[in-house]
């Protein structure tokens, strides 16, 4: 099997100001494939630490990815490191800059500033190779040892990517399946651990049980031929609970369905502010079953363009069953739609009473066949709360049109 | 200076089925105290691995916190590993688990559930310490050897927070700030680094600069008084393009201005599909100042929910000048409120042509004193448009009603 060792380089990775995504996502590209990603390591960027962790993974795994620290400021500090690594200087790759140079030739501020950075940004250490950067200015840099192929791109999660599937063409391709990815919405980790032992107790298998109100996300990993034996005995063992296969998330369970059944679907929102709607447009194409969203925060906003009626509100308040099946029904009507959910709730850390305490949350759901709704008492922070409320939503929308 | 290294234990994340935050929440906290993170670690659910991290760290950080392993599931290998390492067996802590059955003592089917997972999630390693969970059922561990105070917590967000704010309180106080951000808009890096030479080339202060599409965010970093001095100057120079003190994010930025200024703001969205209602609402008390935002996904919607003319849309198509202003003026209206924002574009993959490439958005300002629109072609992958686009809107929402 072969292995891969994805850094990050970066004093705002350690520092809780930024987030790391580029290790997460070529850690899903290089699984997928069947590799093994041994570590994921943020190190500050200081030239000794980046030269310790090279020190650390050189002859040790097939390949080291670094991300980060090189852009035109001082606090980017990859291309000394890696050069005084290989114990050489830095020499500029003009010709590799030209190309980048080109692409801004007709924006006469772009192309100045590119050029004022092109020391440091066309450095690459002489014992090393140019990686092309065809999607920024910063070039990146490449060279093997011991071994391994080290790679040092920027931090830049677009240009991270263009450059990772420019420089491992293979683990971008599609072809046999080692990984599966099986969703069960409304059962506990436990009640389904329990009823697959075989799949979850085979040694040949590898399981991952992930958790995230109201789903659990099954991961398969294995050879080709168990993985389908056992994605294929889970999906028909939760069969009616479980996404369909190729469905990614719950929003993305839902675009499909409603593109099976030709239906439009539409949403009213309160507590989730716009995430639902956010959810069901993050996937491309969704324009062909979503019509749109109304996010009516205010209780003007519901009654004015959702048609809440005013004593609805006054009799049993926003966050109620009665509000929620207004809202939906609303949503349904004013966005000439087949299908709507609505939310409506509590996500703190302000607002809770003892009756409605923060984290409760009333659904909707309005379709053809009427309306209903339903309660939650979701856990958490209020980031947390909201995020458990979309995909709540989400998923009764799903299991509505599907029993449609 | 205190040291502390944040470890992930879980294969999920090292194959990208999951991506790990509580190290970079615990970052942000340690950071702002002026203590060292020497590194974040993903590493995979091995009982090997595990140990090896305890080798690898023990005797040279003060602190190392684990998330994750301490499920009920067989891939939860923490407290075996953490046994192995000590050298010792594993005894049930039944009296802090009592107390978190306790909690659901109320509810017949999660009682039963808690009590059917005692075991192991209230085994603690005999050597060690259990870590009461205020927040869910997996009981922590911690112990000390060679002067490192290992801590193991469990991965579910919301828990990690409130146990690690529970054993590490002086963490979660505030006091002098060893750390500030300032966020400036509309500004290259380099042009920014050009302006503050003193601050960028102080060697009392480590300064990180993370650019982020329309705003570049500073990090300083030092002793409180070289910070204030720090933060002070650079306020200054770049007054007018500088979010205040205190916002988080532009969305931040536009409820404070919001809020001062006494009025209310609405937003219309269609390729950002809600995010920007989604970023204005993140924080508690939003509804003082945002009505709501209407996601208008079809042209239908936008006729008949914002008023958009049907021969603006034929004449210059949705993503136009026209229709972001029409929009604008539309939520305005029907949110009734001072002040509204649009976005209308080309997220991608699909949709580009010649004349409007994949990226094109245009922004619609509807205030007191009329309306505006502007385009922008934004660079990267759909989520990157997506979010550039929100964090846009937000800036010029922003400079709107400061100006007003």
């Amino acid at each position: 099997m072969k292995s891969a060792v994805l850094a990050a380089v970066g004093d705002e990775l350690l520092s809780g100001a930024r987030l790391e995504k580029n290790a997460h996502f070529m850690a899903g590209k290089f699984h997928a494939k069947g590799w093994e990603v041994k570590r994921i390591e943020v190190i500050s960027d200081e030239e000794d630490e980046i030269i310790s962790l090279l020190s650390r993974w050189v002859g040790k795994t097939d390949v080291l990815i670094m991300s980060g620290g090189l852009g035109p400021t001082h606090d980017d500090k990859t291309r000394n490191a890696i050069a005084r690594y290989l114990g050489c200087g830095l020499q500029a790759d003009n010709k590799a800059y030209d190309r980048v140079v080109e692409r801004v030739r007709n924006a006469p501020k772009r192309l100045a500033y590119t050029e004022s950075v092109r020391d440091p940004q066309a450095m690459i250490p002489e014992l090393a190779e140019t990686v092309f950067n065809p999607a920024g200015f910063a070039l990146g840099i490449k060279f093997e040892r011991e071994g391994t192929k080290v790679i040092a791109l920027p931090g830049v999660p677009f240009e991270y990517e263009a450059m990772t599937r420019q420089e491992f063409p293979e683990i971008f391709t599609t072809d046999e399946k080692r990984t599966a990815s099986v969703i069960i919405l409304d059962t506990p980790e436990m009640t389904i651990a329990g009823k697959i032992p075989e799949v979850i107790k085979n040694e040949r298998l590898h399981v991952s049980i992930l958790p995230a109100f109201p789903q659990v996300e099954l991961i398969l990993r294995g050879e080709p031929e168990t993985v389908a034996w056992a994605e294929g005995l889970t999906r028909s063992r939760f069969d009616g609970l479980v996404l369909p296969e190729g469905s990614r998330s719950i929003a993305d369970a839902v675009l499909i369905e409603a593109r099976a059944k030709g239906v439009m679907v539409a949403c009213a929102e309160s507590c989730t502010g716009g995430l639902v709607g956010g959810a069901l447009t993050e996937l491309a194409g969704s324009s062909d079953v979503f019509n749109g969203s109304a996010v009516t925060y205010s209780n003007d906003a519901k009654m004015k363009i959702l048609g809440v009626k005013s004593e609805t509100l006054s009799r049993f308040g926003a966050v109620s069953s009665e509000c929620a099946q207004e809202m939906a029904e609303g949503a349904r009507k004013v966005y000439s739609a087949d299908f709507a959910v609505s939310t409506t709730g509590i996500a703190g850390p302000d607002g809770g009473s003892e009756s409605k305490p923060v984290g409760t949350v009333w659904f909707g759901i309005a379709g053809s066949e009427g309306k209903r709704s339903m309660m939650k008492r979701l856990p958490g922070n209020r980031e947390e709360v909201r995020m458990r409320a979309v995909r709540f939503a989400l998923s009764e929308l799903w299991k509505e049109i599907r029993g449609h």
